[in-house]
């Protein structure tokens, strides 16, 4: 609703051109307007050029496969989440184009090369080998939002050393995305090591009180490293979308 | 622990400059070594020449006092968080250079000029009159770091329109901190309207079932809106240095 | 337990067509026989003449039979809720007149014209595409109840603009009954547009902190806007019953 | 932003009784004028020449003052909430038009009579005598509304007989708000004796594991008299809300 | 509603000293009739010629002065419980014949002498000097209802031996109130130790993870020891109010 | 036991004055004794002569075969609890004496008619159809040890009258279990119509906000009708072995 | 203690093979004496001639006077815990050998020199300044139970470095107890660095979803790091009671 | 990376045998080594020569045995831990040096025979049959970690006279670990009966508002006990290490 269209939309009112009743029909709908057009669904990264997403949990491998096909008259490359190894076989079968990720339970479709929209690298680090799930799915997905990623495995804090063995790696990274399940301590040690956001995941690895990540992610929210912030258990899809914000910015 | 050092250590290992005894001795302390120098404090943004920040909470005026006395030999700006007008007014009655911002409960005492490190603009948006001390905690310590800061008050998601009349203003954001407490669903809007990190704060605002915060804190973590990342509840100050680093990067 | 059916007992008591003892007989059994009829499962909008409701989860396709054929005698529409399709379907072969809605997982048997009670409209706005499941038992319900209804789809609250453009829709109903999980703000930000009554429903879909629904309970039960009230995690069915009730007055 | 007004201000600008860049200027500040005189409390009932509501809780006696004298200007009736009997006390003396409502610790300044909006009654049935709080601050707000309201006391569900006595007056209401701590029953109870909308408030009275109204809370969520809707802890306003649109429809 | 009534009625009716309308009239308001009559409060236990219950808590000395003058008029005994010191003072006072048992916060009026209605002793059992407050109000209230009462104090369960040395009093008892915090263990042990049953009351003592007598009240649910029944966090009144039912059955 | 009391006895030994036989009596009264031999499980109710019980959950069939065989050696009678349908079958086959009460899961094998121990009779209430199941296993636990039951089934508390007619039979018990889930009102409703001790038993019925029995429990545990007890969540069993020992003693 | 050895041992006394003295002194051994006459309270440790411990918290400076003048009557060492400022001033004034240690709100009276009964040192290391208040109880406690204690002070997970270059010093202890509030990390990380038991206290501190420890007592319980144990929130005392143990055995 | 392996190393560079490139090259990995070696799966105590352990739940067979394998190779003893029956057939098939140990859910490979290396017994005390599993993993894993194990089964605290029957075989044990589920007391008993430590074990045995084990673990923190310290529910596992660091000691 930019000045400019006032003033025409006015002057064309005060010339005739529109008149007063077409002006006020015009008027009524303007806050809706510059709206409609947009969003096919809740990911705003998405439009037209940019890839597409789909959440795969809870959907038939027939109604994913309809939805691939509708987006992919687009032309644009498409990520499938929350995918399962079955589903994902049918749909390989289906489309010859798709690569699954089994780690990290993802479905890439590239119609196109994936263009590189990050100033620096977006760096996962992982605590224990169960948590692997949720930093694939990260992985996987911030590099299909063209980011440069690396990865760090099995750097727990009751190890501590080793993690300090890889602290030049640490430092080259532009945004850091820590997963970890159990006590979630981790993003508190790396947001001691490094001068960039750190994202952390909490997981729902674990077992009695670690309470399905609970435990990780007050652990996580506790952190008395300034600079971390966290998303919610097992979402390594956000943290990567987020990650990605902060290195195109 | 670089190779070179390794090398000129070993090789004088070799020629005899060093016995094999003080090998030993010297590479069994290396992973400590090149540790020490480093960190006084939790606050990483915090080196010579930079601000230092005292957290008040639970803290005496007499310990404040000296800490301060301390810190200021070096000639660094202060900021000191989580402190009441009581204790306020006996550190303002001390310390001339200091100035108090009552509404975020923060005190700073700038010995030099802010440097400004940040590329663009913070901008905390605050649902509520309530959330406004919060928010001005994230308002004046992202200052503090050295950012441009800019504030939209009282958009809260109940009256959407005064939100949307204000998108220009979200637009031109590099970061949004968004404050919020009772169901905590405005970061999940904001999310949805811009195409920068969001970083939410829920606030332990509301009554009943808003449990101090925790209401807000899960609404936002479970945000349909993907790129959104949350601090602990009330947590302007931790905020505040996340979107500083990211406004840094 | 009506004036007329006791003035009718009474007068052929009077007249000896029913004796005394038979009359105290009758009398006796009268308030079970009222509820024997009218109340066998709870739902008080169901009187003589009026639908009748099962609840179908936890019941055998057996009982559940017995039940509707017991019920059909007296003419009345049946609805049966929270059934799954493999019972649907075995219910469907033994009963023509059934017909099942899948998505809400109800079964209906409507012997006779389902009459019209409701004053306006009641409409159903639903979040997401997972959020389906109970709004459609939400709409089925309703309309079973003899309401007209409609209902918009998919308007999250992170795409805020598709909501704001189904303005006009939302004016014209006189109940909304809103249906979201995950963060659980769009009862917060319908309420906010429209000068009705609001029903929320949390829905269980989410994962991590969403606590099989709490989180959008919890939102919606702390929501910034007035008029908004809460019933049970995917309670689709008591929403319904509410908003009738609403509907009706 | 009603047609109405839009008309007049085009047909000014055609006129040009109003010129071009006065229109655009009156037009960008429709949305915040719609709002900053109508909304400053995101109550939507609260229109021009309807009621305003302010929160007392958390504001100072000067900073209530002000809004008070702001608001009055307009001429609309004023509606304190959560306002304690210090605070009060120093309202009464400055605003003799106010009457304070020590009960359900609300204040009304009632500067022009007010207008019966609601078709039926409101009747606010409470549990036990420490629920007289939040009963009498939604029988105030919901008088203040506009609507006729009745108040049945202390018929607890442990003495049934007494609720059962009052079964006349309960079949005479509109819409009832039921408000009941402890176990939070009585909502249960009444929802089964009326044919009208059951709005349930959970109190925080009670003690050990009451939790501060949470087994209210959950009691009223899972109430198995279909038609019962919930609102927050203690938000007696929030149902006194909810309760006149519905009276209103 | 006997048969009898009914049978009159019919009769009247038949033989016309009763016209239909008037028996229409007496048959519709039957079921309600029988009832009003009866609770004047929630306490069933104390009817005409019995102990009468105020709970103190929350009520101001004048309030409660008044109730106890009203109640008075029957020459009932009156318990009233929850009080404070500062308050008993001030009806003590006022009341010569009131006695205040500062331990349990309870004030009793004995204007007659109790009656003894129990059949057999009630003994409270306490874990820990911080338990007595909670136990005193159990001995106080189960006096007061007319039970003969006797009381072991201190026997921990990390001390098991003291406990086991007092075995012959345990057997000795009809019924047995064991009050404890912290790990609520005592009424396990206990209820593995005699044959008659057990009411577990948790108190709020403890600290840390013991949330205000959740622990000790999850403890004494899972007890091991069948025939433990348990009441609400530090309600020794009610567990008083049950084993006097017990006693007296 | 003092040494002084300890050497008495000894020297009465001794010199003849108590009997050898007299002080093994005398000893064997020390806790020790009386216990080794008794207590084979934790259920104290179950001495020699006296009916036994094994909890049948997590055992295999061979395992409750083994322990029936062992304790069927002494005569007693058996109950096993928590037994699902499928081993039932198999241990019915092997023991002819055996019958499966399958609402309930529960398993009886009466090798000698049931003594009579109660001295009235255990009522047992249900609200709905789905707490029949833990009404069952309630009902033929009190049944097993030894007391005359009775049931009234599906009473909820949202049609209230159908639980006032059967206010004779309520009046007639000396012992009342009262079964609900969902709000778990029901408790607080019955305790306030009779005068007999009340067992309350939340299930785990319900869904939503239900959190598997935990609403119901705290609305059993804050019921304001004083005399009411709670047992653990679906613990049937329990509340039959407390119910018995009030109905013994 | 079967009948038959009782009787043997009888038989014994009486016909001379046993003296009564050593008929009293093995009887004496049964369980009940070496007990009745040790544990005047719940600590296992506080035998004759060992100190004696009062928990000071919600008792009055008159009762712990009378505690503390009948107890030091044996000549025993106290401790009191849990003992304010304000208290201990009081007590002070009464018992001149008495010291107060205010950061661990402990009072101690040395009548006797300590006995020093542990093998090595108890070293305890906490987080931040915060958790001062409880490191400072442990040590105390733990110094006052005959050990050797040491302390590393604010060595916080999120600045690792300053905790590795303590390495050597937590290399010499033989256990550790390790304190920290917030998110409770770094037992963890210090029990990944050391080859002795290290146990675990998470403290109250913190804000926001730290829930008064809960998030710390969590994170401990959770520790990826094997060989941590954890006690309850605050409970300094207790670690450094199971420390004195360890490090006495 | 012990000294001997550092000396000889340098010796080598000293002495030609390994020129300085490949002693920088080793070096470099030693961090790394030191780490791939021993801290595969984050177990402190697992170094050179000791056994290693492997946690198998989440694993497959197949990662199972490469994990083995890779492991044998170094000649150490292996544990694999929470490994359900029907991939410990298939491992037991593959190595023939393998045994499983069905009830603890462990299977250990001893290639060597175990080296004791604790001083004293370590005292596993189990409260019911339910807690057997997890008691059997603590019993393997101490044992596998070089101690004397021994074991009381079925000591709940309902019968406390079997537990005190034991009193003979607490007090020698060095260390006791107590496994108990539903109200967790029986780590409270038996650490008023022992001066040694006492490692508490939470098992997620029980129903209803056992919560899968947070009452007992709840009641353990909160034991009257001193000395007793916990971890999570069901680890058996790192109750072993603990209660092993601490008999090495």
């Amino acid at each position: 609703m930019s000045p400019d269209y006032l003033k025409e939309l006015l002057l064309a009112v005060k010339e005739g051109g529109v008149s007063i009743d077409e002006g006020v029909a015009t008027l009524k709908k303007l806050p809706y307007e510059d709206i409609g057009c947009a969003r096919i669904d809740h990911h705003r990264q998405l439009r037209q050029g940019m890839p597409e997403v789909v959440f795969g949990e809870g959907k038939s491998v027939s109604q994913i496969r309809q939805i691939i096909t509708a987006m992919s008259g687009r032309g644009n490359n498409i990520l499938v989440t929350r995918l399962d190894d079955e589903k994902a076989k049918q749909l390989l079968a289906h489309f010859p184009v798709a690569s699954y990720h089994a780690d990290g339970r993802c479905l890439t479709l590239e119609f196109q090369p994936l263009a590189e929209c990050g100033k620096g690298t977006i760096l996962v680090v992982s605590a224990g080998t169960s948590d692997l799930g949720v930093a694939s799915e990260a992985l996987v997905t911030a590099r299909f939002l063209g980011n440069r990623v690396e990865h760090i495995y099995d750097v727990g804090v009751a190890g501590i050393h080793r993690l300090l063995a890889q602290q030049e790696q640490l430092s080259t990274a532009r945004v850091l995305i820590v997963v970890a399940g159990m006590e979630g301590a981790l993003p508190s040690v790396v947001g001691g090591l490094v001068d960039v956001p750190v994202i952390a995941v909490p997981t729902s690895v674990g077992y009695g009180a670690s309470f399905g990540g609970i435990a990780a992610l007050l652990g996580m929210l506790n952190s008395c490293a300034a600079g971390v912030t966290v998303v919610n258990i097992d979402n390594g899809f956000g943290a990567a979308c987020a990650a990605s914000l902060i290195n195109r910015g």
